[in-house]
């Protein structure tokens, strides 16, 4: 079969050129007569790989050097509970806010480890909409304020990052990571896993600002440790070595292609050539409110629903795949991640007209 | 260059025959027009693999019904926190054996989060010996007994499982796990980074009693709890997937030449070829006690130090990589895992006669 267009949440569809390179690079790696995952990661040739990567994404993300970059395992979702441990005092407060399922679950997992307070909860809206800045319940002595701009499954995006003062930003990019420029200053953390726009599941990036390193607690174990990860290079074990070459190979991918600038012309154009057919139909409906629309994850709905198992497999017949929608919302979701070209979201548009065409 | 004889101590050598299915299945696998890294872990396509890896390794290794299977991340230095966080409560005791770099950094760990007691310590040895059981200072008290049947530095193993009567047996496997048949009833918990003799970094194996998962404190974060990994089929969160196919593609080739018992008896050839040489030599010595010798990796010095690099470099060049020691040792060292056959001990055991006949 073919390659097929392919809109999985996560793991989401990599670049070709970047799996071509890696399937050209086994079981050789750079005429060595072994794969780069059979070497030590403390060997030269192997720190350099580690280390081309790290500069290519400080490049594409212009991040400054009082920035730390690591390279980490366990998900997103051990960052909910490492960033609590690492970042707070006990009795520190900590505030959240909830624009949907990973940034609630995000807040429940520090309420385990802190006391955490909730700015403000979308859940009036079915997470469709933020709520308005002005009703947020901000400390400005809080340790942090952590937010997830943007939600997976929701398909909600705070596409500015929030003034909250001199309290530290601390952002779960891990579904928008990379589509756009950032602003890294503006972020005391940022963590991400790696599958949608970095590379394989197994790797999860984490910046953080090198004055935040310091405040982990003595009773924190060394392995738990940010400031640990950072003065060991991320190599205070085995780090996933595999996936952070493909990653790297995706950094190399990004910078050949215009870095993130042209990844924001690009993403752009996908969402609103999407969004665009979506609104311009009473067939398909997207719930979320007009300026916090996704660029990376697009819900919709049929009006129709009794079609929605017809349109999924039409769909996948045209070689669209992975088009289901969470349970948790149901219908259908397009992940339009920088892997998706243009074209690909171009299919899925020409599609649903003509899936409308017959079916309305 | 055609492929090389790698005795890496890890991330380490994989079978060719992986290397080489991996690759014929980028980027397109199974006909899907996606490679396997690219789909949903939840995608029914991808928990086929998960739990054909699962039913693999537990036919293996002869893991019972009562003992949980989890495939995780962080690696075995992750599990040196959260093996005392979830196995004890605060103020129980807890026994850690101490034979060499890895069980030290074990027991220092789980000092960060409980009181811990070294029952010996082979450091008056330079741990090239394990102190003998009657000298032990067991406490039949404790949460569990905490030992690391095979230091990768040291080149220290322990055949048999140590007797410590009712108290739950727990042992880091990372560099011998799958390397023969153990008798997986007589451990509490055995835990593996995987990419020794299992597949590559980011992958680590929990294999734990069922009862032993109740324990865990209600304080514990979920994503640290091992129960809420068994209960979720390892997929709390997104797995490392590549990492957990790959595992499986290893299973699976392992199934295809015997399973475990063909595996003792090919490291057990391979061991004998190896010191055996070495023990013939006045050019070549190996510090450890004879009944604590690694069959996974073998320490040697020569008797001229300062030939060092020329033995280093004239292996490489006959295409045998990898075999500087760990600084703390010196000398070499040959990894001779799974995915080295006896070939391949055979023509190091054929370079080190050559070399000692040019060089004595």
């Amino acid at each position: 079969m073919s390659r097929v267009i392919n809109f999985s949440a996560g793991p989401a569809a990599l670049p070709l050129e970047v799996l071509e390179q890696a399937k050209a690079e086994l079981p050789d790696w750079q005429g060595s007569g072994m794969s780069v995952m059979e070497i030590s990661h403390r060997s030269k040739a192997f720190i350099a790989v580690a280390e081309q990567a790290e500069a290519d994404l400080r490049e594409l993300l212009e991040i400054p050097d009082d920035y730390a970059v690591m390279f980490l395992q366990g998900g997103a979702t051990l960052q909910f509970a490492l960033l609590p441990m690492n970042l707070s005092q006990p009795g520190e407060p900590l505030d959240y806010l909830i624009t949907g399922s990973w940034s609630k679950k995000a807040a429940k997992e520090a309420g385990v480890v802190r006391e955490t307070s909730i700015v403000a909860d979308g859940t009036d809206s079915g997470y469709t909409d933020v709520p308005s800045q002005d009703s947020w319940n901000l400390n400005p002595e809080a340790a942090y304020f952590h937010y997830t701009p943007n939600e997976t499954i929701g398909g909600v995006e705070i596409h500015e990052p929030p003034d909250v003062g001199t309290v530290p930003l601390v952002a779960d990019m891990s579904s928008t990571i990379l589509s756009r420029p950032i602003e890294v200053t503006r972020f005391g953390a940022i963590y991400a896993g790696a599958q949608k726009n970095i590379g394989p599941a197994g790797l999860t990036l984490v910046i953080m600002r090198r004055d935040l390193l310091d405040r982990v607690p003595a009773d924190v174990p060394t392995i738990m440790r940010y400031k640990s990860h950072a003065d060991g290079g991320s190599m205070l074990n085995t780090p996933p070595t595999f996936a952070w070459y493909l990653a790297g190979l995706v950094f190399q991918w990004l910078k050949a292609r215009g870095g993130v600038a042209a990844m924001e012309e690009q993403n752009r154009s996908k969402a609103e050539l999407l969004y665009g057919a979506i609104d311009a139909s009473d067939f398909y409906t997207n719930p979320v409110a007009v300026p916090y629309r996704s660029w990376m994850n697009v819900p919709f709905t049929l009006v129709k629903p009794e079609l929605d198992g017809d349109f999924l497999a039409q769909a996948e017949k045209a070689g669209l795949t992975n088009l289901k929608g969470h349970r948790s919302v149901g219908g259908m979701r397009a992940s339009i991640y920088n892997a998706m070209p243009v074209a690909g979201v171009r299919a899925l548009v020409d599609f649903m007209a003509e899936f409308e065409n017959n079916n309305a």
